[in-house]
């Protein structure tokens, strides 16, 4: 694939960590909610394994987060998503798919519930902002919403917990998974939360006093040498493998939860309030014609620039790939693509187009690890 | 500055043109609205020197449709934006900043008013569908709201009018700025504003039909050899001299329409129904505090990462640069900045900081030509 040069601007926000990335050695780029984003250092396939091995300081303050507080947040809060978030508790991060009123996806949040009138959306890429603004002003809700100025650090990796003990001290280790708490770093105190965009476990790291934030990015580097520790970011390969989907890859806007398997995280018979629960109720009924499931091509490399598709053997359209990337684990390209319902049981090979030759593939459940 | 690669994924999408820009050697991407939209294809200078002697055809894809349409559509276009709409006419396009239940700035698109129950709203980089589909859904409006495949090509550059006369007929001349009209190429209709992200005069094809658009585009550089027609882009020195602003570098959801000088797009005496009215009214009536003028600096070189503070002589703030570029026009650096208003008329130099050396700069109205 032939490199271009990103065109840096203040519009594509960068964040208190990028100059020091940026020494580091940052290879590329993506944008992210307006932000940039580090897409690989060394090279996917390196950071990969060094990912799976020791641990990884990252840059993802692209992950904004989106403050809902006061008197009507948690309705707002509900109204958005088809998970049941009535029972919820505070200290507790509850990945939630947002829903549209025709009952498609909008993001794919991390929920934080910070108090029971204060809550952090912590977003994919779309500026939810816009939509929670929209509902309030037309329901006449009693909220404020903005983004405040939080920069995560992620620390991910199976180092993560020594390294991060050793910063944070032993009683981090008793994090549980999706929970947060409050921890100090040289008297400053960081939100801290058992979570990240890997399969490798982690940390992320609510950073919202920036100079604090830099400090410790610089400390986790010099006392996590005995971890190798390395920068790194949320890699293609490792989040393929593990089926941590992306909005704007995998599914977007055009999609509903079920098509992109969210059905654990649909409560279609709570009693909760929220947008486009009768339209969802209507296509579990009827039930849905194409979902996400994994592949596996015989090949090495693929680039992908817009979605790819499928065929069976007299050339019906089979599905498409929407991400994919070498796996240096089943030694072929892996991805995820909105399959067709015909071929959910496909038992022989799909044809792909790569590059003009012709590749075969078959059709495999998620994640693949 | 240093240049870094843009890692390509389905989530920041292709257009239809992609294939075309680098097979013609663009040099740089920016993402807006999830899109690639080029940056710069020679350079940034020699884009500019051509595009205000010559014709230029842009792939401006990014700027992405709202379609709202139904019975209510009107009421909710209204709603967005503080220019009054209630007098609109079928066929014109109108700039219109949108704007939140705060008074602040959501996106400033221009609005096409396609009938009086179906609009276009030809946005800058952020999620309008969102915000238009909160509202709907707080307001039980009954309005259909989608992105359609909608790939606009430019045509912009003194001998615009030249080239598409060659191409659709001498009647495209008669087209008055900020109108629309439907004209046919090879049998397809397409819809054609004189409208465009630079001084330089022109217009924007909204192609519906990607098919065609790619067989237009490959038409538009055949027939335009004789008016020295390239590729370009929106061009950052042009765009600067002629303020024309940008959503997310010049303004932002923390800034109000009075502070970015869309005065006369406003209309808070108007009957029209729209969001945070009243508290703009409240903003006028108290004054605002900073707004965007006009800055040049005495060098010839600066990088724009994120706004940068301009100090008076007792190191007090003048206000924070948010783009800028060199000019060849005026051999130094110009800008676009939000002045604090001890400093609206500020007679002597402040200074800035560039690469860890101190400039000087002044302070002036827009645009600078």
């Amino acid at each position: 694939m032939k490199n271009f040069p990103i065109s840096k601007s203040r519009r594509l926000r960068s964040t208190p960590y990028t100059d020091r990335i940026e020494n580091q050695g940052v290879s590329a780029y993506t944008v992210y909610n307006h932000m940039l984003l580090p897409a690989s250092f060394v090279s996917l396939e390196a950071d990969y394994h060094h990912l799976k091995e020791f641990v990884q300081v990252w840059d993802v303050a692209a992950e904004r987060q989106v403050e809902i507080s006061g008197k009507d947040s948690a309705e707002l809060v509900q109204l958005m998503t088809c998970r049941d978030l009535t029972k919820s508790k505070v200290g507790k991060c509850y990945y939630a798919p947002l829903i549209d009123d025709h009952g498609n996806l909008v993001n794919d949040p991390i929920i934080n519930k910070l108090a029971e009138d204060r809550w952090w959306l912590s977003i994919a890429d779309s500026d939810v902002i816009f939509f929670a603004k929209g509902l309030a002003a037309g329901n006449n809700f009693e909220v404020k919403i903005k983004e405040p100025n939080v920069n995560i650090l992620a620390v991910q990796g199976p180092l993560a917990d020594k390294l991060m003990a050793k910063v944070f001290g032993e009683k981090i280790s008793e994090l549980k998974f999706f929970n947060f708490d409050y921890f100090d770093f040289k008297g400053v105190k960081h939100f801290i939360a058992r979570s990240g965009w890997s399969k490798q476990g982690g940390f992320e790291i609510y950073v919202e006093n920036s100079e604090s934030g830099q400090d410790l990015y610089d400390h986790l580097f010099e006392v996590g040498k005995e971890f190798n520790v390395k920068p790194g970011c949320p890699n293609l390969i490792e989040r393929i493998e593990g089926a941590l989907l992306s909005y704007g890859n995998d599914f977007d806007n055009r999609d509903n939860p079920l098509e992109a398997n969210f059905d654990k995280y649909m409560n279609l018979e709570s009693g909760a309030k929220f947008l486009g629960k009768e339209r969802l109720k209507q296509i579990r009924d009827k039930g849905i014609t194409r979902k996400l499931m994994g592949v596996k091509i015989d090949h090495t490399d693929i680039d992908m620039y817009c979605e790819k598709t499928l065929f069976d053997d007299n050339n019906d359209i089979v599905g498409f790939v929407r991400s994919a990337a070498y796996s240096p684990t089943f030694k072929k390209v892996i991805g995820i693509a909105m399959i067709n319902k015909p071929y959910w049981n496909l038992d022989h090979p799909f044809k792909i187009e790569i590059n003009e030759k012709i590749y075969v593939g078959t059709v495999c459940d998620l994640p693949f690890i």
